[in-house]
């Protein structure tokens, strides 16, 4: 991962340098050239607060005409598709409408030296001793052309930028706003779309482009050098999807949530998933002589890389977030939000520092930091705080998102080592639609084996179709633009991002309408069995059965996880679940009570006391209905579900309905408690039925 | 002001670069010294976010502690007292506790140029050209030295980190936040003190520091060279203000509201004061040989720089003000809360940008601009929105002012040219105490000739212990380190920081009640009139008939402010006030009734309708009856207090207040408003009576 680190010839940091670092130069000197400096230096510093006010005077048009679509209800153009075209606009005035300024046409004075470079360099001008800074390496073509089109270089951001700065809030608002319900009823499901099929559809990608760059040397097309790893690359940047203009409309128009859910929960750990490949893949460097041929040991290495820096991350951000649980149960930091908000931040920023400092990829951290927070530390969060941190994630996310697809927008003319190349362009797109397909259909047939909830064919095509590439792999390509094939690789990845968010995002509406997919679906009320499960459950046939019986293997092992968290991670962390006492063996009586937070208690007695009344009032009637019939049916109650609710209902209570309806129902309620939002009891429903 | 923006030696911002630059090298190169750099450039990396994890986990504890101190009501330790200790452990650590790693012990390579410095540098290393970017200039008995104590330089920041991310959001914070009613009420005494008295502090503290000075070079204690604008600028930094700790205890004690007003409002300005006061006197360059005596041309320039940046800093914060305030009226755009803040977020950001691009400084237009925002934007805003934007700056001024304030302990032991002199630093002390004793107390007799509410004799002692220094007397010190005076300067500053907040700051509580100060004042209810300007209005004598001419005289300017700003300015930048068909002239008809919102009618129609309900039910009651017993004592009503209130009721209703009453009635239904935070609704009381 570390080797994409690498120096970006045309790309420096002026405008954030605005940001950090300003250097005048020796103001109360007397002598001529110090003063040159001095202003030069001002010069440049007056130059970068023009460039950041561009950008921000251009997300504010962009939020004005965002209102502007809202408030006409115009859905055909999403806010990063418009960020995009106002970024267009600015660049081609960049670009086109600006002249250069002479006095930057001078090629800058260079020196010998016989060792290596240096990151501290020391320049002697008559006595007088000046340190200078390794920006990187530079090709030797473009030499002279360090210092010209200096307003073009001005507007073009260090990468790491987008690394470091942009994409952590993205990321850890996509975890943090994960509606959970939905996701973990479909966590099988998007774990395979994530990891399986983002894996096949890099090779996908990565094969079928090595045939397009064989077919373009054959042309005579291709000037430089392109390797298969390159090809294999670029597969995993380009499968990072982001269907945020999809989703959004989604959220709009309350399309079925089960949908989202695979939508939402693909795009946001295929990101994970495609970072990390991207790392192994530049971690895949054969030994020998023969660096571009097949080598069993470095390809395990590069999956040992990927296993490593995934697993890594995960635990790094689940620590996190689990710390953040802790400190935030075991303190009365509710009475303060202002504190309570301010250390969320900054254990959920510390994820991202701590990975980074231990060498794994700090985005993938903060994408589970963001879910273990939502998972648990939300629940200990006071009223106020989990409004605010919602909120300002919110902010932070939405600025970052329109700044990162207003600045694509911009890169299109003011990046200035674009190389397009038809061939390999056209043959992109095919591979990633082909790539696409590769991906959804077949999981999507597997999966259905082993799902009660079919994904039908129509979400298979929504899916495929909402195949969208965003910020992730326009951030993965720009990181390194060194090479010929990198910057290929740039170019194209733009033209994607742009064809895929305005063409397939401003088609959502359409296509929903033209797959029949329903919206306007209640989110409370959508978790009705469906007919779908009814005809399963009532069907006693064999075809039933080998269904109940995959669905049941394949869901032991979320099953275990789901008591797990629900006797013990949830009462350690949260003030909700049921009390350790209850759900620990005895012997570990005091600490159980030591960690058992007292409103556990209160739960617990309350809903003691009101059984029936709670069972009744939670909202989950229609559900609960559905459940009694199916026990009323005959066998079909827990002998078809399988899991039998017996593992989690530790004080022998009645056990009506399987852990997986259960879990449902406590997903639900949660949403319905964040939904609500008045009042911080849980009521611990799964505890009793 | 561009002038103090030179080059820290020792101060690298290799903290920030995490943020913005990781700039790895050629990670595809065969060659070994690449690989070296590349492993140089991952190690720096981690580094990086290993000191930037070391500031969060500061700030992190800091939070958990002031938790327990609130918890427990400590109130002798503020939380930014706490943040400098624990900056001071951490930088004990640093200093002693890290054995310096010996791979650093090296002087880096130079080579010599001919030409003056360059801002960028070509490196040619056998054949390959690498680009060097300038740091800045280097002491030369510092060249050994540059890579040594790499750890110590590792957690120093660039200072303009400071100026540029760490102030704005605390300045912004603390004009968004101002009480308006107290702040307006004492809005001529905040500006006196703010002023006159920071400019009486300045030169107080600058001649007896010259005398200092001269004492230390007459003993042989000084070294190098200190001339007189040193001993100024030093007197500049240091007369900025910031009673952070005191104004948290008040706040939490309910302390008296114009007490508070003239700390908070005083040390607002007198920042902002300081800031462009430094930088006039950095432009104070006598011409000619005599560089270091006084020159009157170069004096008048310096009047005019300062002048000329403050009046421009204000224009540009109070324009982008107005436009916020004119886009958030004429959108609907408090239908979307989030854009509505993010719009707010950036165009309170681009006031920084605008006044640094357009060489202003961006920090006093900040101020402005907060001020502006609050006044006018915020009544436009959304419910949810005016929460929004409030939380989000408070989260960043906490953050903000924790990390500088643990920076400054943790500078203490980190920064590398410390010049301790101890005839310095006590001639500092008695000198900083003098100035504030010469700017407080000669200006509150000449403010109480003026004043009906008398700054009374223990809110003039209050004002002066409560001369603390902190955030912008440190960043205006870090700034520039370069010269000897200049790193003396700092020092002094640091340690004068540590013991103010220290001692002052916790010496908060104890004092309020030595002075017989009152605490837990309502804040809705101290609006009623005092027994203090009881007796002046029922005296009739010709003492008081002379003050009631010198407070008309003073505050003519200001009525005839508030005038304008309530018939013009709110009604055609928010939705409340009066419509402006009734207010401007008939000739301006179309323009008016295009410019008047559709609510300010409504109000008018509804305060037609429940006069008298409106008048008694608003909280103002105590206030009315005693403006009551006033005109029922004779002539007193509209006589002693001058104004007449005629001006601004165009409508020819019963007038029976003067306006500055009807302006604190305002400014305490718009804070009653905010209190409620239920209803938009303005209620226009002021329009009526």
């Amino acid at each position: 991962m570390e080797a994409l680190r690498q120096p970006l010839k045309t790309m420096l940091p002026p405008v954030w340098i605005l940001l950090i670092t300003v250097y005048g130069l020796n103001a109360e000197g007397d002598g001529m050239e110090e003063l040159a400096t001095e202003k030069e230096a001002e010069e440049s510093h007056r130059q970068d607060s023009v460039n950041l006010l561009t950008f921000i005077l251009l997300l504010t048009l962009t939020i004005l005409t965002i209102w502007l679509f809202k408030h006409r209800r115009v859905r055909f153009l999403h806010e990063t598709g418009l960020a995009m075209i106002y970024g267009l606009l600015v660049g081609v005035i960049l670009r086109y409408g600006i002249p250069a300024t002479s006095y930057n046409h001078k090629t800058p004075p260079s020196c010998s030296l016989k060792e290596g470079p240096v990151s501290t360099l020391l320049l002697n001008v008559s006595g007088k001793f000046f340190e200078y800074t390794l920006k990187g390496e530079i090709n030797s073509r473009e030499i002279h052309n360090v210092e010209q089109n200096d307003m073009l270089r001005k507007v073009t951001f260090d990468p790491e930028v987008f690394f470091n700065i942009l994409l952590p809030p993205i990321i850890f608002h996509a975890g943090y706003s994960l509606k959970k319900r939905h996701f973990f009823r479909n966590l099988g499901s998007i774990i395979t779309y994530a990891f399986l099929g983002t894996a096949i559809s890099c090779f996908v990608i990565g094969n079928l482009m090595y045939g397009v760059v064989k077919l373009m040397q054959m042309v005579g097309q291709l000037t430089d050098k392109f390797y298969y790893t390159d090809c294999l690359f670029f597969g995993a940047i380009i499968s990072a999807t982001d269907p945020v203009t999809v989703l959004a409309i989604f959220n709009e128009l309350h399309a079925d949530g089960d949908l989202y859910a695979l939508l939402f929960g693909e795009s946001v750990m295929n990101d994970a998933v495609a970072i990390v490949l991207s790392s192994s893949i530049v971690a895949y460097q054969p030994s020998g002589a023969n660096t571009h041929m097949f080598d069993a040991s470095a390809f395990f290495k590069s999956v040992g890389v990927f296993l490593g820096i995934f697993s890594g991350s995960f635990v790094m951000g689940a620590a996190t977030g689990v710390v953040t649980a802790l400190v935030t149960k075991f303190t009365k930091l509710h009475c303060f939000p202002l504190l309570e908000t301010a250390l969320f931040f900054l254990m959920s920023w510390s994820t991202f520092l701590l990975a980074e400092a231990c060498g794994f990829t700090g985005v993938v951290a903060v994408l589970f930091c963001g879910i273990t927070q939502a998972h648990y530390t939300y629940n200990n969060l006071s009223e106020e705080s989990t409004k605010r941190t919602k909120q300002l994630f919110e902010v932070l996310h939405f600025l970052a998102e329109n700044f990162i697809f207003s600045y694509m927008g911009l890169a299109l003319f003011t990046f200035q080592n674009h190389i397009f190349s038809p061939i390999f362009i056209i043959g992109a797109f095919l591979s990633i639609f082909i790539g696409r397909a590769f991906n959804i259909y077949p999981l999507s047939f597997l999966l259905n084996l082993g799902r009660r909830h079919k994904i039908k064919g129509n979400f298979q095509h929504m899916m495929m179709f909402a195949g969208l590439r965003g910020a992730m792999a326009f951030a993965l390509a720009i990181r390194d633009t060194a090479t010929y094939a990198r910057q290929m690789m740039f170019t194209t990845t733009l033209l994607i991002v742009f064809f895929t968010v305005w063409v397939f995002g401003g088609g959502t509406t359409p296509m929903l309408s033209w797959l029949h997919i329903r919206v306007g679906v209640d989110p409370d009320q959508d978790l009705q069995p469906s007919t779908d499960s009814f005809q399963v459950l009532q069907g006693d046939g064999p075809q039933a059965e080998g269904q109940s019986k995959t669905k049941q293997e394949s869901a032991w092992l979320f099953r275990m996880w789901y008591t797990f968290d629900h006797n013990y991670l949830k009462p350690i962390l949260t003030h909700s679940g049921p009390p350790l006492t209850s759900t620990l063996p005895s012997y570990c009586g005091p600490l159980a009570s030591c960690l058992t937070s007292p409103q556990a208690y209160e739960n617990h007695e309350q809903l003691r006391d009101h059984d029936s009344d709670l069972i009744h009032n939670d909202g989950n009637l229609t559900f609960m209905f559905g459940d009694t019939s199916i026990t009323a049916n005959g066998a079909s109650g827990s002998g078809v579900d399988g899991a039998g609710g017996s593992g989690w209902s530790a004080n022998g209570k009645r056990s009506g309905s399987t852990s997986e309806e259960a879990l449902e129902r406590e997903l639900d309620s949660r949403e319905q408690e964040l939904l609500s939002r008045g009042t911080r009891l849980v009521f611990p429903i799964e505890d009793h039925v």
